[in-house]
């Protein structure tokens, strides 16, 4: 039976798995093989085709199985939606709480109880009797020096309060809820075994605590956790079905589409959510897995919508509306805000790199709660005088990216207008800018050195903490600026050559709300380094195609700027900080370099650990697995011939040799073991032996040594290898894991060998 | 030198190209073999920067070889863009010179006519006197049975022009112009070459002939042959850099994004251009090719607009604006679209094979010119009389997806208003039908009956033409008589259950426009089934996300009711009608056979043509490959032991024999060849050895032959082989090549198994 032998390995796993269910098939930190993941898989999907022929039930056990990966979706998108609901909501009303309470109902924010008192008008929007601060509430007194002091001094206890309850959760609770959780979810992806990343207390923590850190009023933000917090759903709703619970590959499947639907909610957009998920995240990604990427994030993006916590109707985080189309002059400001995203990614990332690997090999890295809480204590103590960080980052970008409309009450609005103007609402012309203006510049530009500078510090530290706020509220006012220059360079010199083709006297040229937009875009890529989902996510911000161009020409800048300085985006220099065996795709592997100088063994160790098809003993193989920690063994036909007949995984060839020395008679230490399809007769006196055909892999993937790395990392890239044994005209020469390929590449780019994690 | 040899391969190719440049890399209808020409470009890569060290002048010139991939997408971005607007200026013109002339300017269509006239009322915009038919033109008399008669018989003789005129071009000039070109696009981005198909020749002939094919009033679109232009610039622009026209792996690459720009400029929609590139077409899609796919998308779209053609500023083909939402009941209807959807696509992927076939196998294959005469004939015929068959499609869909505004003259949009109603513009509740739309819905279903059966015969003449249009017009239809018929049921009847909780009176309720782009998008699922890229076009001819579920629920269902029939949509039906060898990424091999059940040679074949590394004489090797037409033979160490240690190209082999029996002194037929590291030193007596080490691939790739052909198939698919090795315990067994793969898959699959073009 040639044809139930190959799926030998697949069978096996089934038999094995229940007698020792404490030895799993993978350990922690380990990587999966993505090849063997999938053919259980087809096995199993066989199993089920055919017997779906022979009862109803069956059949319609069969119809439920191939629906599952469905239902698993509607269920994440369901949970994952609601959940980032739940956090706008709660982070809404504790960032609100930090200065003041809602004296008619207590879990009301600011907004809402403004909203529904009946005193509030519409020039008043924010001040309504119901809405107290903590000074008045207090003293009585809502004015004055002492009701300010006091009003700062609560809110840095607020923040302190928070940030501690959240480290101190997190240590005590679930140490993985920690992070933003964006580069451990890649390795996971890649196919490494990291267990209770995405478990269900990991689940429950990040949810409270990334409330708790937002609403601290750290530099950070929700959107990187709530991917972790996305893919834990996605991993929760797998243990419901055995089809992915019980195979790593399939589950990697499922966790790619629940990356989606993370970013879906984050910002409300579906499509950005599975081109991330495609362009950032994803390691294997079939077709099958975009189309029900796609369904989980419109899911949850409804979910979220009819949770309506931005009270906007709208499904995106930050909703914009442009009167005005950009001009071609314009784009120098945008290449310009380019440039700059490129060197604020490249600063953050070696900052803020430099600064963790100081926190792991230092003192610094023993004492996380008290970290936060100076952390915490410095931004709070900075933040409270400057308005534009008191409140929220996503409130202030919200305003920042906002065009001026007639009625806006914003400082940044602030404009003198024509007396003598009776224009549409939505038309209105360039004008000077008026004090408030002026105000406002100089607040942003300290907010802007405060954020740069706090967010190095801040991300990495011992709580949930995404950077795609911090990013984008860094470019963001990096842009206002910009464009309210450009705006009033070209009210007052609309003469200049430069500006005489695009701009009358009296027209409205100039958006700096698109400044805004296009320097957060540009940020934000020259961290993540992010370039087609992050257009199409701004695209869906703004829902016309009319502003891609500016988008994009700041997107390229920024990357290219960026990349000059340095390959890596935050999220690869965290996986090589930490050493996680991640081989990116993206990475071109170069250089000269041949199999043979990758193997092991190399020129000076001890020969490869092999074992023989019928002449090793079940002692030889005992010592053997004792005395060496590989994961696997090949199987040769001689030691003199070296020609390889198959591989022998460890785990297998423990458990079938610990079943065969309980179960079957005469076996002992003495005992032969047979690779081969039959076992010779032997005379009685000789002791039973072990036919173990069963367990071998009989296609165990091989190169030549003189195949090129460049080669094998591609074969290791795209198959999914564990490992691939390496011949020379038949002769079985030597090994390479996966964990030689990252060491050989690290050492190609001189890096340091060590950081990679053994697999 | 070991890391020298490695690249022996690509270092030869160089060195072999230039002595005989009449023998190609790869002949037609090859594939191709991807590792090949990735380690290749590596290659060249690494000259290219080693270089650049060395002057000022090879700096710049390394420079311009990293850019010069986004100059290409600059180029593609714009010829394609530029090409697309002159087809739709052309069409538009054409289309309307069947029924009439402009006297103030011939070159003018109906609608610039009218429109630079100063008599045009906005109430009668279509009618102007400069405009006028040609029976007004010749007798003078605009109305009557004679003016009637005449201009039915000059729009039949104008349709047959155009389409012998375009039938007559491509026999002539460009065979490779007919049909749509993605099936054979598909081909070649996996890897097969076509030689011509994507040539000059081809690239003018087919814009030629589409804008006649388009004109002639066929039931026929121009999406997908805007694909094959596209790619066709592409092609052309390859030619101008050698990393590309060297490259066969590289220019793949260019042609994805050419694809991508093909869709964009054909619906006005980058994203789901890019999406379908990634979803529909293309093999080897890298994130790079992402991002510069998305590149020449938009600069396509940008360069299309700025021409303007639809005359609307707008980027997408149907613009529509919808201003009521949808209600969860709606979901009933859509899901029923989506049903007929799914059926349509069956109906129609079944009956044009099934006529294709026969056009291949009959007589009738013989008479290209007269099958296109008679079609336009009676298309013509059958048209003229309906008024929504008369005018082109595009215009119908248009119309179709329309919502009825209060100055709409449509006759779609012919209700009984209510006198005493005053309301907005855009918030006319529904109200009972008029007489013309009783009217139109009679006319409606006669040519939804004349498109379904007109366009089965229509799709794969010889001549250009797509079938998103007539999909789309199919389902347009078909949606637009169920949302007129939800539209007057909820009207009628809103106290039933079913609309009581939606439907209040005098409310509007029901857009029957977007049961239009409903059906729409589900018959162009059900024939193409394609999903998420169908969606994102969609979304992006709404601009909204509103929308997204009901196309989602139609184009899901549709979907999974055309797959229950047959997996193959119809471009992969005419891949597999045509025999290309095609390995669809997305087919799951699920059977349970080996690498042994498939390698040649078979049981009762004839040994494997192999060499051996130093005892084969010159003509040995030269009768070898007379007497066979293999790509390649393997060197084994000796015939005794079988070890295998490289593979040779044919081509290599018969190059290298030439060159060294016309340079070499001393090779004569006996020499002997010697494919190790050092020939042995011979007596004087003996001939010279022909020492080809440097042509002997040291790497090739093997499997065992107890491997799965699951992993088989798998490896073929994700690293792009020709052809693998198989071996047992270091012995060489056999040889699996792409073709033996791809009739192993089909001959699993029931299908005819000659049917697969050997390669």
């Amino acid at each position: 039976m040639v044809n139930e032998e190959m799926n030998g390995a697949g069978n096996l796993m089934d038999f094995l798995d229940e007698p020792f269910p404490d030895v799993s098939t993978y350990e922690d930190f380990h990587t999966i093989d993505w090849l063997r993941e999938k053919s259980r898989d087809t096995d199993r999907h066989r199993k089920i085709t055919s017997k779906s022929k022979e009862s109803l039930w069956e059949l319609i056990k069969s119809l439920l199985d191939a629906w599952s990966g469905w239902v698993v979706m509607l269920l994440i998108g369901l949970l994952s939606g609601t959940l980032a609901g739940v956090i706008d909501l709660a982070v809404d009303w504790m960032t609100d709480l930090k200065e003041g309470v809602c004296l008619s109902a207590f879990w009301y924010s600011h907004e809402q109880c403004c909203w529904t008192s009946n005193e509030t008008t519409f020039d008043d929007r924010d001040k309504c009797p119901q809405w107290q601060k903590w000074a008045e509430l207090m003293t009585g007194h809502a004015e004055g020096a002492g009701a300010y002091v006091l009003n700062y001094f609560l809110y840095i206890l607020w923040a302190l309060l928070f940030s501690f309850l959240a480290v101190s959760l997190v240590r005590v609770f679930a140490p993985y809820a920690c992070g933003s959780g964006i580069p451990e979810i890649k390795t996971i992806l890649s196919g490494f075994i990291i267990r209770g990343y995405l478990g269900k207390w990991t689940l429950l923590i990040k949810t409270v605590t990334l409330v708790l850190a937002v609403s601290s009023g750290l530099s950070l933000g929700k959107e990187g956790p709530l991917v972790h917090v996305a893919c834990c759903c996605g991993n929760l709703f797998c243990s419901l079905f055995s089809k992915y619970s019980k195979n790593e590959g399939k589950r990697r499947e499922v966790l790619s589409a629940a990356a989606a639907a993370g970013v879906s909610v984050a910002f409300g957009a579906p499509i950005g959510g599975v081109l991330f998920s495609l362009e950032e995240v994803s390691y294997y990604f079939p077709l099958k897995t975009l189309w029900r990427s796609f369904f989980a994030a419109l899911v949850a993006a409804f979910t979220l919508r009819s949770i309506n916590p931005f009270g906007n109707s709208r499904l995106v985080l930050f909703y914009v509306e442009y009167h005005t189309p950009w001009y071609m002059a314009e784009l120098v400001p945008f290449i310009l805000l380019g440039v700059f995203g490129g060197l604020w990614g490249t600063l953050f990332i070696r900052a803020n790199i430099a600064w963790c690997r100081r926190r792991k090999t230092t003192q610094l890295g023993k004492y996380p709660v008290l970290e936060v809480i100076a952390v915490t204590g410095i931004t709070a103590l900075l933040a409270y005088p400057n308005p534009y960080t008191r409140r929220s980052t996503s409130e202030l970008i919200s305003e920042l990216f906002n065009d001026c409309g007639a009625l806006e009450s914003s400082q940044l609005c602030d404009y003198v207008n024509n007396p003598n103007m009776s224009r549409p609402v939505d038309d209105i012309p360039d004008r000077p800018a008026g004090p408030g203006v002026y105000n406002a510049l100089w607040q942003l530009t300290l907010a802007l050195i405060f954020k740069i500078v706090i967010t190095i510090f801040t991300f990495g530290m011992k709580i949930p903490s995404g950077l795609f706020i911090p990013s984008m509220a860094v470019g963001a006012i990096a842009g206002r600026i910009v464009g309210i220059a450009v705006e009033q360079m070209a009210y007052h010199h609309h003469d200049w050559i430069i500006f005489k083709n695009w701009c009358r006297p009296g027209a409205d040229c100039v958006t700096p709300g698109l400044y805004a937009m296009v320097g957060a875009a540009a940020c934000l890529g020259g961290v993540t380094r992010m370039t087609v989902s992050l257009v199409v996510i701004m695209f869906e911000l703004t829902g016309g195609l009319e502003y891609i161009v500016p988008l994009m020409a700041a997107a390229v800048t920024s990357k290219w700027v960026a990349d000059a300085f340095g390959k890596e985006g935050i999220y690869e220099s965290h996986i090589l900080l930490n050493g996680y065996p991640y081989l990116d795709v993206r990475d071109e592997f170069t250089h000269r370099t041949l199999a043979t100088d990758v193997m092991r063994p190399r020129r000076n160790d001890p020969p490869l650990a092999v074992l023989t098809q019928d002449s090793t003993t079940v002692e030889d193989v005992e010592t053997l697995i004792k005395d060496t920690d590989y994961n696997g063994f090949p199987v040769v036909v001689s030691r003199e011939s070296e020609r390889l007949i198959g591989f022998v995984q460890r785990r297998d060839l423990t458990l079938a040799i610990k079943n065969a020395r309980q179960k079957q008679d005469g076996v002992v230490s003495s005992s032969v073991v047979y690779f081969t399809e039959d076992a010779p007769q032997l005379p009685a006196s000789n002791p039973q032996p072990l036919k173990l055909r069963r367990i071998l892999n009989l296609s165990p993937f091989t190169v030549t040594d003189h195949t090129p790395m460049e080669t094998v990392v591609d074969i290791f890239r795209k198959l999914g290898l564990r490992q691939c044994l390496v011949t020379r005209s038949g002769r079985l020469l030597g090994i390479i894991t996966k964990k030689d390929v990252l060491r050989h590449m690290a050492q190609m780019m001189n890096q340091d060998p060590e950081s990679i994690m053994f697999n």
